[in-house]
């Protein structure tokens, strides 16, 4: 039977993603598409790429356009996902790719998004320990960031099999799309193109509380995260390069090998031949994520490095796994582990 | 039945996006993958994008190799088409992306490819007039270039309905990977990035001839082509701009029309909204060609845009849509008009 | 003795340039800066490259900051300049940057910018014949557009020798710079990157009465131009394929010849040796334009191929050029025809 | 007086970077360009943005050739210089810019180079510690590596300061043209746009042990240096993400405070105002670093970003600035601290 699904917010890139996705996918039909300002237009001039869907029209994000689906996708600047998640019924799949249902913390809530905390939704990385099960038959499910998806898959093994301290730097290259549609002047091509740059640096990027969560998860403690994203002239795509000191003396060749045993029954999540290192390009509008691992002796680090299209796994791919697990459908209908090169 | 296929060059760009195309066909199981210098390498370090193929080994390209399957694709350098063909059984399908077999005229071979023509095939381009029923259970195919078939499709309905002189300028910014994989200096992303250059000016290009074959064949008599290729900072996509003469008075609205009801049955053409023009983005990875039409009254002339992705209806796709003609299967099967933006 | 200069516009891109060129010129004193919105801000936010004037804070743009200075630089948005430079002395150069006073025909101005007509200035394109002597002393001079500097000047020499026939037809791929710094999601560079796009199609771009002017200058009577714009993903530089009918049989050699000799005593204008194809990467930074030209006999053109860097020799170079110029100094002074490359 | 030079190596990156730098500089001559397989071409088909020296020839590199200069720049893949830099008397001022004479330590050499040591030259790095002095009169310079430069300096104050523990990671995201311009595959244009790569993972980089060396003479020991380089789509520019332990509670105004103390006498280092942070094309074309620097509390770190062009102080406006010192011409004579952008 097919699963009938709404898009809230289906003008923007998260929206987009989410729609190319959905219209791969062999059991679901595509119902009620949303946009704020962009509500009456027809969506072939806001996503071209999409022709089947050229002559949908997009409405208002209410209730009255997103009842009647069995899955609500939404798209929408944290803040607004409560409201709407509070008016559909608990029957209804709300599949949240936005940030207002991931930290626990109240307090990490707080400091890094300011306002009341909405509360905690079940995490949508079904590739951390036990939350695969956790997934299963949710009705609420919060997508996690981009940043933290690629920092947390690249990271697990070594932190979960206490390879090193828990005290890691991540240092993130990302494309430009994580930060959206809307007009900025630091934005633009003539500014990016030809152009790398920190931003958020020092810890105060959204995404650092998200790390600690995930990676704190993992060991008995808090680990320590020094996370830096920057901004490198791509449009999709983030590379995680991330730094941790061993905990003790450890060959390349058995951080490889705990990496490889990690990640052997995960089917998005696949670890390069020993010696290739991820690129960007291979994961562009797929689900996998490319990780490799080595140890740098002579600074007594582990040094692991991931990439993820922060569109498709990052985003969009990971809330129709998420989606496939919630209705007990095979977990990778729809998705695929092909990239688009070059 | 699950229609065997092999890939004869799966090493470079063509056949890396030949392979991407068949993974997501439901009727093609993946036979004989082969190389030259890269025979006995895992495609996971030529293609690492290709995940699900990572550890199929290439294999040299021959007679052993490629026998036994119902479909060869050839993406091979122009020349070796030929010799390999011949060795294969009249009842194998034959796909040849390269250019041996797509000119009819051998003084036109001889002046842009030099050496000994090769013959004629029937030419991949279902668009064309007539040309879908010869394609019907074919056994030999010449897949067009690139640039001809955005040239010809963004040109085809003004020319045939002779709204314009037949006398026309086609300027073509094309991303790099139409070059191909083969390492040279000027291509390497130093020199591209940031840069926007002309070649092959003049009438040289060797896509001029296959251009004047096409459109001529709508006409009576020789339509004259101006060709100019440019190289832009981009991997994929094509934009032609084609410019003519207009052979009468014409509105925009009556060009507009023309276009959309020559194209009103064709899956993969996709006149955009009037008003709206064509942007490679929107095709990247899809079999669709985006067109769009006006008229410069106070010049004369007619103005058409096409985007294509050059490896996908460019090459690959055009090939899987010509493989599913030739076999009986629905012509778009494993196809797509879905672009990965942004 | 210095020239004290005063630049109104400065946070934008032909602002930035104009600064980064004075900075170089041997004989100029940088005085006011002004800005719109970003009056009262440190130019070191706005334009971190210009590290001498990262302490410098934008004042308004009205009369009192601009008066006092030798030469007043306009890069302001067009519909300002009129009202800006009446009140500046006649002493004062005055050297615009946008549009207002290039059309010397009300008609166009009105078509194509709308509301009334300015006027019109002399010209700043010294390359045209008999241009460098208006400039010689003026207090009033328009810079050129950028497409209309590179195509005006790729077509010149045929145009004027009656090699082709007077029906032009001008494809010019530009970088995003000319687009500006205001920020437009169209211009994002998620939407920018691995895109190629036509706008402005079919006559409608407000360049184009500029260059039907530039090149009826030439002949007696109007040049028909079809003039298209295209968007490519590079932040600078334009590269300008121009095609034209022969006028009569015109070898290649002597097409060549031509140009050669037209352009032989232009500081600013490179023939390039025959054969060697303009790249917009040769002149970024620079004040050249690289040209090439060639003859297609099978279709009867002419082509020609011309690069700028559309905010140096497309703005800033050149209204420094005109500065030298007005004030007597070497034509070159403070100009390079040397690119930054790779 | 005037200073006649050479440059060794005048085909590549690194040797069109020089020769566009010192057309720039007012005391010197031009003198003879060399090259190995393009010995005999003309360089405007070689380095075409070049344009005063597009009719020079290139010589081979020998003895003969290079005689006769004051100063002698050599611009060759490492290995080279020593061999002819014995051929060139004490009296001539020779210039390395690869990698021969940087490392003192002749183990580092053959871990990380392989072969016999050649020797150790006076660093080009004046921006060090007493370094400046060493230059000043020398016949001999080693310039420094691209990614040491900017590791270096982005960290310099940290270490030498004391307010880091001796306990470095460096991420340094680069673009494509340090990778030379030799044609591989991977480095081609389509490869490269859109990827973020990592290489050199885990202590390989031969950059690694140079920045080790620098950032040990700061302190009493060894510092532990964790370097990964990333390739990003740009031309130009490296942004270098550098972390560090904390040795002791700081705040960030402190830790800001002790870079601009550090580096308030420095012409080519520029600390940007607190909380603006590096990018790399502010820097493009230019001799400036751009420096940052913040702690993270939470987990407790120092983080420092640089920016720095390769190819101007990477590179060749080093090299310059070491000749100035070396000659005893004012250190900043004919380099800028203005970059291009957009």
């Amino acid at each position: 039977m097919t699963t009938r699904i709404a898009v809230a917010g289906a003008s923007g890139y998260a929206g987009g993603e989410l729609l190319r996705h959905l219209l791969a996918h062999p059991e679901v039909e595509i119902g009620a598409l949303t946009g704020a300002s962009n509500a009456g237009t027809a969506l072939g001039s806001l996503q071209p790429h999409l022709v089947p869907l050229a002559d949908r029209v997009l409405e208002p994000t209410d209730l009255d356009t997103l009842s009647g689906h069995d899955v609500v996708f939404l798209a929408l600047p944290h803040g607004q996902s409560g409201a709407i998640a509070a008016q559909l019924g608990d029957d209804v799949v709300v599949i949240d790719c936005g940030a207002d249902f991931r930290l626990a913390d109240p307090a990490a809530w707080a400091q890094f998004y300011g306002g009341e905390h909405a509360g905690t939704w079940p995490y949508g990385l079904p590739e951390l320990p036990g939350q695969r099960a956790l997934l299963a038959g949710a009705t609420r499910i919060a997508v996690p960031g981009c940043y933290p998806t690629v920092s947390t898959l690249t990271l697990a093994p070594a932190v979960a099999a206490g390879l090193v301290e828990p005290d890691v730097t991540v240092v993130a290259a990302s494309g430009t799309s994580g930060a959206g549609k809307a007009a900025k002047a630091h934005l633009l091509g003539s500014e990016i193109m030809g152009n790398a740059s920190a931003y958020g640096v020092g810890g105060s990027h959204r995404h650092t509380p998200e790390i600690t969560q995930n990676l704190s998860r993992l060991v008995d403690g808090t680990v320590k995260v020094s996370f830096t994203p920057l901004l490198v002239p791509m449009p999709r795509g983030i590379l995680a390069t991330c730094t941790a000191p061993l905990a003790a003396p450890l060959s390349a060749d058995d951080a490889y090998a705990a990496y490889r045993e990690a990640y052997a029954d995960e089917p998005f999540v696949h670890v390069l031949p020993q010696g290739q290192w991820p690129q960007t390009k291979s994961v562009i509008g797929s689900n996998a994520v490319h990780v490799q691992v080595t140890v740098d002796e002579a600074a007594g680090k582990l040094v692991a490095v991931g990439a993820v299209d922060n569109l498709a796994k990052g985003t969009a791919g990971a809330a129709v796994q998420c989606m496939n697990l919630a209705l007990g459908l095979p977990e990778g209908l729809g998705l695929t582990t092909i990239g688009l090169a070059p």
